[in-house]
């Protein structure tokens, strides 16, 4: 059986991962649809390569690029929001969710359809309407298999274990390009600095937020979600080797650890072969006789504010990791605009965590979710233009 | 639920660990009927404590000091061939099957009746008549669930993924107490020194069988029958802080570990709660964060000729296993009792393998199985006489 793929987020890092593995199953996998943000050229050449038969961008503005881009290609395009939902109700039967940001989330929900597989990478989704997600999939009777390293490699272990099997899962993080560096030294790294993550190579925003270590915080959230677990259930470790991904430790003592080559087409191969695994691997091999040992520690939370930020708004519940989420989406871009400095990511996140409404209930759909995503952005954004943030 | 369990090899290591995770589940298990080798003491003081039904000693001769331990307990009573049989066939939910050697072949056997669960820890049953022991189980409706911790391990990773999703199996090993010793130090490796387990605390045969790596090497044609792979899928790595037990590498590139501390209890744990996990920790939890890091290398087979015969007659197959395990198990005695020397130990297995009929057929019964294993004992015994093989 050949498996239809919706692949939003095209032309970005998980997108070209999962067109990798596709590429190389050609007698299991094909591209329908392909979604793209604002870069007309980059998804025309997507669509053209992969062969898909519709292409939409999220950005509108930038139709009539693409229009001209397929000119003579056959292959039907649109621009702007209806053409992206009209691009995830297309039939398919796995959808790859790798849009980033606020415009994922709508696409996600939208894409929950009976009988489907979501694999999922958009981060917003479980974040700022977790329960809203997992309970629409399973009335709808789609299926969410995680797409981040982490997640998938926790699925993959967790297999048909009943929950209250569970005693802890643990998510390990790379711990960064500032594993090593002194509270000071962090406080004032520079961007390029931010950026030079030792195992990935990923879009800006999420490479600040793993050297930040928020990017695990917002793992954890997403997956107390996706598993149904308590937030005193999940945990950290950092592990610089990236060669385990995820730990689920069961409450006999028994632990399954999920272990791949830090290389995201393991993941999206498992994600697009679910059920019946592919055959060509997507990667070479590990080898943990060529690996270097395998160290774990515990993550530093007076250094890395953000993930027992992150860890708070778990724990508090409600809309608040929506808010969390929000404002650090606001912080990373003032950083990379060089508003604030780095340690004034976590600085305005806490100070926006704060002052909002603790008792505000968790979102029970995407509209609702957005508002609060968006009124919390606003006031990150005032709180932001007071001198406390300024780079000093 | 509660499940009685039949307690095969009670006052043994794997016996007294499972022994402490039943007494730490009472609302979970119980034991019904408790079988030992020869210590009529010993099996009487398990028997009260367990409060157990029904004893059983292998050894005839130990019949009568069996019944006087037991005099006015209630506790019915026996020994010998029947005796034991009589205890498997007593109804139970879970069978142990901790008798090492060809008496716990036979047990294991009879044990496969509709229904039961068999933790099976008898290497034999597996080595010696593996094909036989897995259809049987298969026709009866028995269940064999692995209590060696690296079966274990990889039979809980596996979970109810399909055998052709597997590239490949690892076993790690602990390396013995001569991981780092150069050939002729091991060829002239006294008693007490092979003894020395790193990590565990067995009987004499099993260390010895670790320090020579034939131990492992048995665990892999264990490995082959019980999950139906190829011997080509089988691999070993040498793990010296034994937390990862075995790790299954998917055809993907996926790979899932099976780990914990190294205590007998957590593997008994799982097979005495298989399905519906025990609630009480057999022991602390495992915390990576305070452990040593995690290395791998690869076997020598050079210094561990043991390891490369057991490849070899799982490569060759047929009666093969049961010749290599029989002469190994003359060849240890022979260590023990100071009649060769541990260079011996390889040379008397590979002498006797060389010489068997290539083309024997595995044993379809346990009869045939253990005609063979007396053949080859009998061959080993005679070439033990030779003065090739006395210690210089």
């Amino acid at each position: 059986m050949r498996r239809i793929v919706t692949l939003l987020g095209a032309t970005g890092s998980v997108g070209r991962s999962a067109r990798d593995v596709i590429a190389e199953n050609p007698d299991r996998l094909a591209i329908g649809v392909v979604v793209g943000g604002r870069d007309a050229e980059a998804l025309a050449k997507v669509a053209i390569e992969t062969g898909a038969s519709f292409a939409a961008l999220a950005d509108p503005q930038a139709g009539r690029a693409l229009a001209d881009a397929l000119a003579g290609t056959g292959i039907a395009n649109g621009a702007g929001r209806s053409a992206v939902l009209e691009a995830v109700a297309m039939p398919s039967d796995i959808v790859v969710s790798a849009i980033s940001g606020a415009a994922g989330l709508e696409a996600t929900f939208a894409a929950l359809t009976p009988g489907r597989i979501i694999a999922l990478a958009n981060k917003e989704s479980l974040v700022c309407a977790g329960a809203a997600v997992m309970a629409r999939a399973q009335i709808v009777g789609a299926r969410i298999v995680p797409l981040d390293s982490e997640h998938n490699a926790l699925f993959q272990v967790l297999g048909s274990e009943p929950i209250s099997s569970i005693r802890s899962m643990t998510l390990t993080a790379s711990g960064g390009p500032f594993r090593t560096w002194s509270a000071e030294q962090i406080a004032d790294a520079r961007l390029e600095q931010a950026l030079a993550h030792p195992n990935y190579a990923m879009g800006a925003k999420i490479t600040i937020d793993s050297a930040s270590m928020m990017n695990k915080g917002l793992e954890l959230i997403e997956a107390c979600f996706l598993f149904g677990l308590e937030p005193a259930q999940l945990e950290v470790l950092v592990h610089p080797q990236q060669i385990v991904h995820g730990l689920v430790t069961f409450r006999d003592g028994s632990v399954s650890a999920g272990l791949a080559l830090p290389d995201m087409r393991v993941a999206a191969a498992h994600c697009l072969g679910v059920d019946a695994r592919l055959d060509a691997p997507p990667a070479r091999f590990l080898d943990l006789a060529m690996t270097a040992p395998l160290t774990f520690e515990r993550p530093d939370l007076q250094r890395f504010p953000a993930l027992g930020l992150a860890m708070a708004a778990l724990e508090q519940g409600g809309a608040m990791p929506v808010i969390l989420n929000a404002a650090n989406e606001v912080a990373v871009a003032a950083y990379i605009e060089g508003r604030i400095g780095f340690a004034g990511i976590p600085a305005l996140v806490e100070a926006v965590c704060s002052r909002a409404d603790a008792g505000m209930a968790a979102p029970v759909d995407v509209a609702t979710a957005l508002a609060i995503d968006q009124e919390a952005r606003k006031r990150a954004r005032q709180l932001l233009s007071q001198a406390v943030f300024a780079v000093t």
